[in-house]
């Protein structure tokens, strides 16, 4: 007889956001008649599209919500591979439609590694990806990535910190929570070393099409022998939904669908067919808006948290996230997060929710909301600098 | 370097499902203009009752579409609880809304399994149950069952084959693909052993409510200790919307939670509050309905079947199928389910999928089909047995 709780080890490493605790006390505070301001999801604050949104609604009132084809249904696979360019473009055989980016990296994680098997990543970067890894029992290890690397990874520091061990790398490109991204000619080298080296690069461009300069191509165009994780969550607006994609290189094409069979049966058939109209001009139109919207939003914060002695060395290229150096108004980011919460009333996302290196001189926030919103929260913070007597 | 390809070993264990082939096979030949009637799906042939599609229409129209709290809106999480009788009702802390029953069944194993460690199930079984269990690097344990033990595992069974590494036993009641119910009794004295030997009991109730004759209570009643997976899938009719749930032992619940955070986000939106319908006065009259309906197709199919010289040894109680065996017609179950395909054009589902005990002395049978096309699939396999040369 075994009277130990019977626990799986990977729970020691795996921990829950600490953005929810604030969010959590955010709701508390909110129900106590506290007027907060979310910087702290990771949530665009635009609706669906209305076109997509009614998509969805025909695809019910037509009973179109039986299982579907484990990789999605074929229209919809068609449309995500003409996404990409003619030079590059994937045949749709490539195409899984998968439930969000979070299950198209578990079934790239199940379909890689074994017990042991490493996989590199950037410190910070999304909490969850280093998660994925451990519940398939791999090793994720993490590499310390500052202002001077832009946040990322690169050819150089990948052959680094390569070992035996090493399997994959996973890289977000524009990145959560910095917002940097990879230039082209980068990826490709980065590419050319991963292949080099024998290991798989997995390249996660949920925030694709959400960036406000610089031209940056899906990864896909430095090989297809690459894994490409995306999502309607972001761009396209549709998170609750929870629907997004993969481009699989043809070597695991037959892995991913057994895997994607017995791992999820199909994803969301409604939101499949609403997701046919992502494509539309109509739609298209309105991400092409919305991005201005929140390009206007990102130079606003980015100055406005220099103002009040932030620091945010590298501009971020896209997604909508600022990850500012808070080390001149605390040592302690978490701390800063709270009083930040309880005393300006404005909710914001604490460094540890994204790595170790670093992580108590910086704080994320998100620009998925308002100008007006953010505009109000700097001013609250401004007031709080000047009133606080910690500061 | 290294030129291996890079996979993960538990691949060479993970088959597709061979249902899919003759799936594919059938679809081919349907494209050619034969008539195939489907009786290899396990996929409720009912539409979503009006009532829940109704709410997923409201619920787009009012935009709630953004990510929800991991474990699922509160307001579901309460009409769950409320679905078990005051007697055993769990708490809605402990209630975990998922994107379908498998994701349960990951969180589950995520949260249970270090490598090596091992879960015994049924054979035959739910093909996916093993891979779950392999994603996570457990070994799963089958263990051959047959009519004289109603197909399923009890208490003895399970003390016999009880190892060093046993973690936990996983039943399925109703059962897929028997059918086979665990009687409420053997329920308690099941996991009573199980508790006993240190174990997990984790049971898989997503056919309950399709019973026929027996009453049976959910596992729930026999411990607040046992993971209870369940499905708005099956009895609930919305197979596509991707939406389940699963009742947490209260020493597991901080887990799953962060487990769910990390690995799903949240289940799909519009669905959860469509499937707050799923428990109204309309939508309940409907399910009762459509279960004396299903009833009466199971009593002519395991008749028919008998009269084709199909043996039925143990009545299935419940789901929507009959695991029928075949040794009187052949002794290679999928040849046999081929030529039913080719040559009476009624597709079936080879024992292979289930397990490997005798699966090739069976064919499943799903009646989530009309009685009109039983019928008729029954006459066309009397047909083909009176001129095929072979039988």
């Amino acid at each position: 007889m075994n009277h130990d709780v019977i626990k799986a080890r990977r729970l020691d490493h795996i921990r829950p956001f600490h953005v929810m605790e604030i969010l959590s006390e955010a709701y508390r505070l909110q129900a106590q008649g506290q007027n907060i301001i979310h910087l702290e999801v990771g949530e665009p604050d635009f609706p669906t599209p209305e076109v997509i949104t009614q998509a969805g609604i025909e695809a019910l009132k037509a009973h179109q919500t039986r299982y579907t084809q484990a990789l999605g249904i074929p229209p919809l696979r068609e449309r995500i591979a003409e996404y990409y360019p003619p030079a590059y473009r994937p045949g749709i055989e490539r195409i899984a439609v998968t439930t969000g980016s979070s299950s198209a990296l578990q079934l790239v994680f199940a379909c890689l590694l074994n017990p042991g098997d490493e996989v590199l990543l950037a410190d910070p970067g999304y909490p969850c990806n280093q998660n994925f890894i451990r519940c398939y029992n791999g090793i994720p290890k993490t590499i310390p990535t500052d202002a001077s690397a832009h946040y990322q990874l690169n050819a150089q520091s990948i052959r680094q910190h390569w070992t035996e061990k090493t399997r994959a790398v996973l890289l977000g490109t524009p990145a959560n929570p910095t917002g940097s991204i990879i230039p082209d000619e980068e990826m490709r080298r980065i590419a050319a070393t991963v292949r080099q080296l024998g290991g798989v690069l997995i390249v996660d461009e949920i925030y694709h099409g959400l960036v406000y300069e610089a031209k940056i191509q899906s990864a896909l165009h430095a090989g297809d022998d690459i894994f490409i994780i995306n999502s309607f969550s972001k761009y396209y607006g549709m998170t609750g939904r929870r629907l997004g994609w993969m481009v699989t290189p043809e070597a695991y094409q037959a892995d991913i669908e057994k895997l994607a069979q017995n791992l999820f049966i199909s994803p969301n058939t409604p939101a499949q067919y609403a997701a046919l109209q992502a494509f539309s001009q109509e739609a298209q139109a309105e991400f092409e808006y919305r991005r201005t919207i929140l390009r206007q939003r990102r130079d606003f914060l980015v100055s406005a948290l220099g103002d009040l002695g932030f620091a945010v060395p590298c501009i971020p290229g896209g997604a909508f996230y600022v990850y500012a150096d808070s080390s001149r108004l605390s040592d302690q980011s978490d701390e800063l997060a709270l009083k930040l919460l309880h005393e300006a009333m404005v909710g914001v996302a604490p460094g540890k929710d994204f790595g170790h290196y670093r992580h108590q001189a910086h704080i994320r926030f998100s620009y998925a909301n308002s100008m007006a919103n953010l505009q109000e929260a700097m001013e609250r913070i401004a007031t709080w600098l000047r009133v606080s007597p910690t500061n």
